[in-house]
């Protein structure tokens, strides 16, 4: 089968966060089933949050994943299943275990500034003879220069592909443009791409990274992923059809595996909320907002000014105490003007 | 106030087909109240086949839209409320009463290649000084030249802007981007691009007609449209505030008008299902769909086989006989195969 480009279908893994991480067996099951049937050749199965992300802080999954991650290789002829994996709150033994489950692929994933954490982990992905993407969260925060610095060392660390993640969804075409085709030219390994929907961009940010030459592209099927959703995925392979660009996927059957199987999984519909915008407007992590919303209401400012704030300090993961501070700060600037 | 790019709100029109023409006096006036004080320079109101659009056969309005257009218009204080007329469904009566209830626009509408049903109404617009913008629909059926040919005839009739309209959501960027480059370039009105989202592409191939010089752009806000929705506006308005492309229109308060006086109008989410999508992808009218189901039922063929067939058969609006000719030679082929 000829392949232009690699779809990796990740509705079992971002899409967790549309569902509050509470896939089943059963769906689990079926949805892989489905697609290996409609020829998706690469499925992710984890937590929202990579393995071991099933915590309070990240919500609980229903299902332990690992169990998930069986369901889904015990199904799957053709298709390869592949963890996500962030270094902090996934370990090395839950590499161990995934590999031991039948996952074939890793996908180890930090922030843009901090590849030097995924260095240990690729390796040992390397090891278990599993391959190993490097993913470059938070892409949107970085020039591309050190975007090409960091994605060089995950490279050298022994990545096969190294993907820029527009976590987000903030990146505009031309950024997209410019980083895709940057890294396209220094690297020697498959450039990725994975977006989010939140400035309803990703189909079209997914067509500019192929054009730049990236041949690794993530959709989520029904749009089902974190804040407004991914690439949807049937979109995305109808547009290549009609592009004449092979992902060899079925474009009828995943129409059909959409419609008959993912929508009625999902809670609500996908749609770009307000809340999904702001997100991507400011470029700033979805995780920030119910931080964003409880701080504008003790300190009666707006939750909108507060994200805008935080995108435009480059406030990452981990730096949630800043809300409260930006919050206070003007509250205090209101009183006075 | 500067603006590089004049946004026309189409919820209060191409929306109504998402709520079954249902649109009351009360929701108009809030709708249009609002999106005036966020400084929406155009707003649409009619049905959604336009003027004398309410009828068994396009769908029966709960409100007379001339009295919605009334609604609007005292509402408004900056706004300019502007109709849209298809020659044929609509009449000049029709028009004559729009401007008398305060309309300053008429939008007149053909299918792609027949231009030359507008001549009357485009005339007839500008006797009652009315601006005129001539709106052509179905543009992926026609190739680049014959837009361009029928879009010269529309600007001789005295359009002032004319419109390349994706009514099917099937254009893809390089394609908008060669029509609208030579409409621009040859043309000495305006241009205008609306566009539908149901290949996703909405938002980017809006941007691509600015790149190549269009400067009035359609959008819906919450994506409240036919079929899948059209370009989301207060998705638009936040990116090109990005680009530092001038809208003229409050980002923030087109954000909290989308979510808290229109998506409590909606039915359910607007989202990109299977029928959207099928539609986008073989390019055919979202009115064929309700016949497409239908016949495919009768003749047990696929629905999905007989769309893409319309969309080969370039099937036109007016043209649903040919329906069920398609799905009973289908029926026949599988017979005998």
């Amino acid at each position: 089968m000829k392949r232009d480009v690699w779809i990796t279908e990740v509705a079992l893994r971002d899409g967790s966060h549309a569902i509050s991480h509470q896939f089943t067996v059963d769906q689990v099951r079926k949805v892989a089933k489905a697609l290996d049937d409609a020829d998706v050749p690469v499925i992710e199965v984890s937590h929202g949050d990579g393995l071991g992300g099933s915590s309070l802080q990240y919500g609980l999954s229903h299902t332990n994943e690992m169990d998930l991650i069986s369901a889904a290789t015990e199904v799957v002829t053709k298709a390869k299943i592949v963890v996500l994996l962030l270094p902090g709150i996934g370990t090395v033994q839950h590499l161990k275990e995934a590999a031991s489950r039948g996952a074939k692929v890793a996908r180890i994933a930090t922030h843009v500034t901090e590849a030097d954490v995924s260095k240990q982990h690729i390796s040992f992905a390397k090891e278990l003879g599993l391959e190993a993407v490097g993913f470059l969260m938070m892409s949107h925060m970085a020039p591309t220069e050190k975007l090409l610095e960091q994605a060089s060392l995950m490279e050298s660390y022994g990545a096969d592909v190294v993907y820029v993640v527009d976590s987000a969804g903030a990146l505009l075409p031309h950024q997209v443009k410019e980083r895709v085709h940057c890294l396209r030219n220094s690297l020697d390994v498959p450039i990725g791409f994975h977006a989010h929907n939140n400035l309803s961009l990703a189909v079209a940010n997914s067509l500019v990274a192929i054009e730049q030459g990236a041949t690794r592209i993530d959709g989520s099927i029904r749009c089902l992923g974190a804040g407004a959703g991914n690439t949807q995925t049937e979109v995305l392979v109808s547009v290549l059809d009609r592009l004449n660009i092979q992902t060899g996927i079925d474009v009828y059957k995943m129409m059909d595996v959409a419609e008959e199987i993912v929508a009625p999984i999902l809670q609500k519909p996908q749609e770009i909320t307000r809340e999904g915008l702001l997100l991507g407007y400011a470029g700033v992590y979805s995780s920030f907002l119910v931080h964003a919303n409880k701080a504008a209401k003790q300190f009666k400012v707006d939750a909108k000014d507060i994200l805008i704030e935080l995108g435009k300090r480059k406030v990452v993961g981990g730096q949630e105490d800043m809300i409260v501070d930006i919050a206070a700060e003007m509250a205090k600037k209101t009183v006075k003007a």
